[in-house]
């Protein structure tokens, strides 16, 4: 029998399965994780912070008691899963486990700070690493992470055609600007703030060239950024297409022999 | 006689109608709403306002008139669709629904502020709301939402993806940046402010960082948000081109059987 | 004899034409037209058309010589088309298509300006209309304008949301933000100015929203002008990709049959 | 036995090897060149000169070594490549080739410095040409090189587009702001680095238009450069995923035949 409730309790906190229960479960879980976050940011300001101190102490203790239970109940039920052998092993191991010391940075950070008087600031920073939690539950992530996985030749390129358009763009400027404006352009680390606000077409017009051959300089640089965002646009959004049409179940059919056509060799 | 010429009325005022007469309708009143909206917007140039007020008021009331008689003669002719039953029953339930609604809205603010003297100034702004009546007669609205409605799952992750890349970054630069510009970067939600404007590359320029490491972050976020636009790129792109593909009826066909094999399992 | 050597004139002048001697011609006369243009830039350079003004003058007086000799030319050959039928009339015909119009325009000017001293500047910039004679032989624009003419019905959805988003954000900042910036969002109009900077992602940070509220659907705004260059970046990008791979003679072929399995009505 | 090791030693040398000490060798010496530009950059920063200039030298002389002893390597054993025929012409051949000449320029100007006392700015800038050398060992670059040839018509026509939209839209400024902003649109060059930084959506905020006339021709502008950027994004996007699927071997499959439905010409 007790076996039967730990096998249902790991079911209902199994972030995999599709049962009503479990997912409903899953979505609290996400949404307190969102309004925990929201909660941080809104204690940085603080007009909020000074009326609503109180609320937000008590939510916050709230959401560690919710995450406390939570990862212990992980921690018990663990023994479900094949993936964990022995007794006392197995927990070890599943402590191990990159989202399980994710669960206990969520929750560990308040109790240390109940018993030494931890630094109020450096703890609040510590409280957004509940963000890294969505990662266990968000199919969204996922699917983002697998289509980076599979494009990664592409995105290889892309990042290192931006290295080389990066070096080249703040060289250049460098030793083109450096007498003109020589507190801006002082160096070529300092142009590169200009040559990536340029490339990826951000733009702040805190940095910008004024001599006429920098401007012809800054004008090939920034057309050749918008290249640089063309090649990662059809990279991930291609990719992501694909990912969504194989996980449809929607193949490109043929009428014939009813296989898919546009079949994979993993499939 | 008289059901005659109200189904005909109907027919004229069927948004989806491919007969001359009713499509010759519908640019008219479309015409005649974007014409509106101008209008509006014309009045709170003062200038304008001054020189033209008379020509302005006798073309909302012509306006309000033109949807009025729009408006009583959909609640006339509703009894010839076939969602709709008996004979009071049927206009209240035609009255209640979302178009029906916002033909009302885009009429009743006119006639009470004849009655009752109103709020000029909000007055305007209702008569911004006759914009939505375009949903109604515009298939490009309508293709845009089908488009949304079948990508949603492409569009959720790139939703999920922007709200953690605008906290990461929110939270990083507020806590970088704070004592160098206390001012600027004061809480939170007021660096949401700058992650926003960084990561859709627009760059006011109003905001940005200054130190070392919040440049070199901030360069990360620039990149990453190039990202977020490619992704939103490819999707939604792609959702189009899908759609326009199947409409046009010019499917891929197998030179078999003639068949589509780009058929998806709706059709 | 007199004929044979009018056709091939006709031919030598022909831009469809593939032969050496005709494609040779063709990018003499589209190289003198973008120096042409080049021309007409620098000039406006106070510095350089005082170095250089003689320079210009012959380039002016030549340029129109060649453009001139190429009127005539095809003024006279153009009873070699078959479209054109009797003597005088077909060359009023001729005269009055649209691109010998442009020819026409490209140097009339000039010469009317010789006979009457007519205004200089406006001479110059109807100089630069010379551009417009580009379209008859760039087969670049001619493969853009075939696209576009393809996806019009996707560029229609595309600027009819625009043009909502345009209205929508234009009129909602102007009511945010105008107490806040009277002078900045004095108008819808004025606020719309704001509204293209923004959602076309340029933000060259003159005009930006300062209150909470403003700058809360300010970012809503930006994210949704994403959207808009997604829209955008997929219909364009598509169009162009399926346009040359129709024109490269490489269709998907289905290897049993050899047909073409991407095939459209119209092949 | 002496042939033996040379062929060896071609092979370690050899880019396109795909054997483990080959590649190895290749990412040493792919990692050293990124080294050696890092520290060109760093040492333009004044403060971080002064304190590891010691160390910035004997980096300099370190890698110069390397590059020399790879260069002379690949010249001892360019023998061994079949391109290459007779015994002193074939050294002579060899070291013409574009990237032998590279790693000459890579490596002569520490030597020249040595013997005369260059000045030091200018020999600085000469060591970012190392940055070169990469495009021997980077498969990335390579094929960056390979899709723009292949989408190159397109690419031509995004050019060429941008050209004419460059021309037009900096000379029609010039004519509308010249009289409001005579300083800032003083001619239409000057007008062009206000084109180029609307069209590729930078927006400095350094030049922008006042005038009523220049706001909505600059909005129009505006619009187009999404355009632009769009066309781009589509083509290069579209050009990669095409490079990507034909490399991977995943081609679209026939499932009579099981041969690549989309095979091209050159397959």
């Amino acid at each position: 029998m007790k076996l039967s409730l730990k096998s249902r309790v790991y079911d209902l906190l199994d972030v995999t399965s599709e049962e009503p229960a479990s997912r409903f479960c899953s979505a609290v879980i996400m949404g307190l994780i969102c309004l925990n976050v929201i909660a941080v940011m809104l204690e940085t300001v603080d007009s909020v912070e000074m009326a609503y101190r109180g609320f937000f102490n008590v939510f916050e203790i709230f959401s560690v008691l919710v995450f406390t239970v939570e990862y212990l109940l992980r921690l018990w039920t663990c023994t479900s899963n094949v993936r964990f052998g022995g007794r006392v092993k197995e927990r070890v191991r599943f402590a191990l486990t990159f989202f399980a010391v994710i669960d206990l940075l969520a929750i560990v950070p308040f109790y240390l700070a109940e018993i030494f008087v931890a630094d109020f600031r450096f703890l609040r920073a510590l409280r957004l690493l509940r963000l890294l939690k969505l990662g266990q539950y968000s199919k969204s992530l996922q699917t983002l992470a697998r289509v980076s996985q599979k494009k990664k030749n592409e995105l290889y390129v892309t990042f290192f055609v931006a290295f080389i358009l990066l070096v080249v763009a703040s060289s250049s400027m460098y030793f083109i600007e450096n007498s003109a404006q020589p507190k801006v352009f002082s160096s070529i680390p300092a142009a590169m703030w200009w040559a990536v606000v340029t490339l990826t077409t951000v733009g702040y017009g805190d940095v910008y060239p004024v001599t006429l051959l920098g401007k012809l300089i800054g004008s090939l640089i920034a057309l050749l950024g918008i290249g640089m965002v063309a090649l990662l646009a059809g990279i991930l959004g291609s990719g992501f297409v694909e990912e969504y049409q194989q996980k449809q179940g929607e193949p490109m059919l043929c009428p014939h022999c009813g296989k898919p056509i546009n079949s994979h060799s993993d499939s």
